[in-house]
């Protein structure tokens, strides 16, 4: 089964923007991406992103290199990342694991690239409720793009349950005043449409430039929980982070009460 | 101004359940109840709740030299707690400070004591959606429970906005299928009547008797502020709690963002 529990968590940290994996890449340290991949399952993760950076010379390259390398330590998802239709194409023609599509925009002309690549990879697709018009200032505007993407994905049969919508979170300190707008678009999202689609965020956007970078993740993260959050690629080795989205669905119900209830999820 | 921010919140450590506090009492020691209340203002609380204890051969009594050993050392609003009118009744006897009254159920007999009380001092009313027939088992009973508690202080003519329904927490480890439900009950509290009514938890209740009592009521906490939550009765002294609550009234723009949020929050 692709997701068994309530959350999905995708471990952000194969990404060529860290310094540790963009200096491997361009070294081609296999060992480096493994452990990245296997520590990061080990604290929670059921997906892995993978993105080759902004300083990649060679991304289709590079990001087939990734897949192969972590496909050689695991059979979990991985979640290609690149806002280039040709990279995510390059990794696509090398996956043998399940796969996410991360990103498509509410651009037609991205929409008409990724979706049918989706389809035909039997991919889950995340579409993020921004177009080239630029980021949206208040929840009606997310939900008229997020509605975009829903209608585009209905009209070429790609299923409804597969697409993973993402509000776009903006760091709080520049921000602030729509974070709620934001959290209520988590609830908005999932009224678009029957069969509801599946909401995610990628956390670390909300921290962005503060000094509590963990403390403001793991807040934001319980309350996009408690407004229904499906998804989140977030880092995984943040124990406290991990500890507050375990105890959050244990509180919603979709983790059993055990006194040991933070060990038994890691031993899933 | 009694509610100045978004939370407030209720200092719960003097209570002569707790081991150190009930000796107190029980000498006369005004020192150790005096620091108690000054730690926890220190810490963040905006009121204190104050309790005689199960175990207090003369709770009219107790709750008198509480209440005044306090009002020595601040100004600050006391929420006189029992489950006993007469207790409650002797303690507003004495009070200076503002008050708030923990707490009325949905019983009439209750009612017709503690709602004229309020309104004959000026006070806020902490209403619980129980009854003598028990605790409600979903968020259908609570609701009703609430609203008859509503019904009353209309027809009695007290202010609906001094009005703190409460929807009675439960063990997570006993009662976890009914979490979301009283989450909910958060949102539906406030939509009962216009004005709306405050709500208010008794926060340590949801985390009894398991091991990670500290994570689960910060959890819990977060996700009740995203629920629309007023104010909570907690232990301002749980540093990680008042963090995250902090941070939750951040992301809703209920405090203002700068680098040192928490401590300007601590020395509002």
């Amino acid at each position: 089964m692709f997701l068994e529990k309530a959350m999905f968590i995708i471990g952000e940290l194969i990404n060529g923007m860290y310094k540790n994996i963009g200096k491997a890449i361009k070294e081609k340290d296999k060992a480096v991406i493994q452990r990245c991949a296997l520590d990061q399952i080990k604290a929670g993760a059921d997906a892995l992103d993978i993105n080759c950076g902004p300083v990649s010379k060679d991304p289709l390259s590079d990001i087939q290199w990734l897949v192969e390398t972590v496909q050689e330590v695991t059979d979990k998802p991985l979640a290609l990342d690149s806002s280039k239709p040709k990279v995510i194409e390059a990794g696509l023609k090398v996956i043998k694991n399940k796969v996410i599509i991360n990103s498509t925009t509410a651009d037609q002309e991205k929409l008409e690239i990724l979706v049918p690549l989706a389809k035909k990879y039997n991919a889950k697709l995340i579409g993020l409720s921004i177009s080239a018009k630029g980021i949206p200032q208040n929840k009606d505007q997310r939900l008229e793009l997020a509605a975009n993407i829903v209608a585009y994905c209905v009209e070429a049969g790609f299923p409804l349950e597969d697409l993973y919508l993402d509000p776009v979170l903006l760091p709080v300190n520049v921000a602030q005043a729509q974070q709620k707008d934001i959290l209520e678009s988590i609830r908005e999202f999932k009224i678009i449409s029957d069969p509801s689609p599946k909401t995610i965020v990628g956390l670390s956007n909300v921290s962005q430039g503060t000094k509590t970078r963990s403390l403001i993740n793991r807040t934001f993260l319980t309350m996009a929980i408690a407004y229904g959050l499906d998804s989140a690629i977030l880092d995984p080795l943040d124990k406290d982070l991990m500890d507050s989205a375990i105890t959050a669905e244990l509180i919603l119900n979709k983790q059993i009460y055990c006194d040991s209830y933070l060990e038994a999820y890691r031993r899933k």
